[in-house]
């Protein structure tokens, strides 16, 4: 048995031994069978957000890494502090279960310094570790493998560019298994439009706000590019992309809002294309990408100057996997849906295969 | 004769009737017997950075014009006061001239809204009009004519994006003679890397620096990014790209800036020959556009994927314009020197051309 903890969302909880939520997912493994004993539980793996410069792969955590961890909580404030709340709940309660962390930044560590550095001098690189690390890496790691394994190509062979389209959004692309460029930047606030993220944007138009007093402070001006941009605050009906489709005819911002959506998406498209010379599929997954039929076309429509051509009667809401590219299409278009858990359960079960392996060797 | 003034830089200077610069440039005039006698500078032509969504087009400005403009110094505070000190300067020495008014920015006036708005909240467009205004347009939209007239076909009928590349640059994507999408934004500070401006960037990672008094306030910030940054802080030789490609085989740094600025730039590519759904032409321009054979090498290299390529033969530094494409290429790449004054005076002559028709027929 192996839990899987996505724990993406930081949720307040406090410290008491009954009412930990990895207490409780316990307590419920129990209650429906799953296991007769923690004992059971042979490893547990957990998604951190940020893993910043020191940590390029999963790992099996110690109290050092622990305390390496905490040094970087500035990088996701919201996000890695109850990530590493989870880890130390999960280590009080079963202290001789390795714990797995799987970073959400880790698919990013080989991306090369000319994509990775903002150009600042190069001492806010040195000294601030200012750059861009990306987002979404668990969930871009694992279409891509399952792209390679639909397309019946080693990933190591595939030029990808995988889209993962939810209420956040970014795009990856992906060479011979590694991804090379991410639309997310040091936050994940640009690149996208998207449900509620402004997506890029010229800094100097937010000095222009906070000089004629639109915001109270910094805090204020980010916290709207985060909370209320986006497709919310162009459309201002919401940040659920069907809610607006659902207006579409009827009100100009929800069709605005969707324009601007598709338009950002494509201007990443060209320019991961151009950057990968070319690819050999273009994958959709996210809540959007999977299920949203109206978006995928109004996508795919910009990409026939590539090669690239639909079956319309493939791009439909159904059960996924599936390709809805045509016959002649220069790139496949395969709709995936993502499972971060399932990635997570995947590299825990690695790294603990693995420290077996050597324990039988020894 | 009419007197282009592009006026780009904002010079300080006291007002005396017998310093200022339009006088100095009419005492050359006569000095070197260009002209006689002042009245026969039948117009002037004042090169404007921003006209903000007021001005869409090059006019012959009127007192009241002139307190509009007034209205948007706000939108460029270095440029636009200077340009209009020039502005009321001409006035003051030739009451009875035209004075023309041709700004950076009404080349985009036609971009369609998805590409002009930022997805902040829709109120922050409506209530301090924020939004990408871009820049170079003057130069863009000369090129372009130049490029038609170049390749012999009407200028309505091709899709161009031209590459200003200087110590400021910006692309322009150019539908049927319209600008349908630039890199620059709400200020000339944002899109591709440029010899001392960032170009695009993550606000969190500003908002991040000033939190750790890396800045002392939002004004040294916006200083660093536009004064700093770019090919100088990265480089940390110089922001003049002749002097960082002397040192790319001995220097890292300067080997990184060459390679950011060509990435940046090709991401935009990318993105425009999908906007356009193909281009006919791009059209280098600018310092580093018509005379860095190496720097358009390393960017057409990253085009095969396009069906874009490159007559070796032809890409080097002669008199411009020419064309560099191969006889396969899916478009043509051409170099043509820009010249802003000359354009500025074009759109002087046409109007006050135009005055005099309408003058004729009363």
């Amino acid at each position: 048995m192996i839990i899987s903890l996505p724990g993406s969302e930081p949720i307040p909880y406090t410290y008491t031994m009954k009412s930990t939520p990895v207490a409780l997912v316990i307590s419920l493994l129990k209650k429906y069978n799953v296991i007769k004993n923690p004992k059971e539980i042979v490893g547990i793996g957990h998604r951190i957000v940020a893993g910043g410069e020191i940590f390029k792969k999963s790992i099996t955590l110690t109290p050092d890494m622990l305390i390496q961890l905490q040094s970087i909580h500035d990088l996701a404030p919201l996000h890695n502090p109850a990530n590493i709340a989870g880890i130390q709940d999960a280590m009080n309660l079963l202290p001789d279960c390795p714990q797995v962390a799987v970073f959400d930044t880790s698919f990013f560590s080989d991306l090369p310094p000319e994509n990775y550095l903002y150009a600042l001098p190069l001492d806010f690189y040195r000294d601030y570790h200012i750059r861009k690390y990306g987002a979404h890496g668990t969930s871009h790691r694992f279409v891509a493998q399952q792209a390679a394994s639909l397309l019946g190509y080693s990933l190591s062979s595939l030029k990808l560019i995988t889209l993962h389209l939810g209420s956040g959004a970014s795009i990856a692309a992906i060479r011979y298994g590694k991804s090379i460029d991410i639309s997310m930047g040091f936050s994940p606030l640009t690149g996208l439009l998207m449900g509620t993220r402004c997506g890029d944007i010229d800094p100097s138009a937010l000095a222009f706000l906070i000089k004629n007093q639109a915001f109270s402070s910094i805090d204020d001006c980010m916290e709207t590019l985060n909370k209320k941009s986006g497709l919310l605050g162009i459309s201002g009906i919401s940040s659920d992309i069907r809610k607006i489709e659902a207006h579409i005819e009827d009100n100009h911002q929800a069709k605005l809002a969707i324009n601007m959506f598709v338009k950002k998406i494509c201007d990443y498209l060209g320019a991961y294309w151009l950057e990968l010379g070319g690819a050999d599929a273009l994958v959709f997954t996210g809540g959007i990408g999977e299920n949203d039929c109206y978006i995928r076309k109004l996508i795919c429509q910009k990409l026939t100057c590539l090669g690239i051509g639909i079956n319309s009667a493939n791009n439909k809401n159904q059960e996924a996997p599936f390709d809805f590219a045509n016959y002649n299409s220069k790139a496949r278009l395969l709709v995936i849906p993502t499972n971060e858990e399932l990635m997570i359960a995947r590299d825990t079960y690695e790294l603990i295969r693995r420290k077996e392996d050597v324990m039988d060797t020894v």
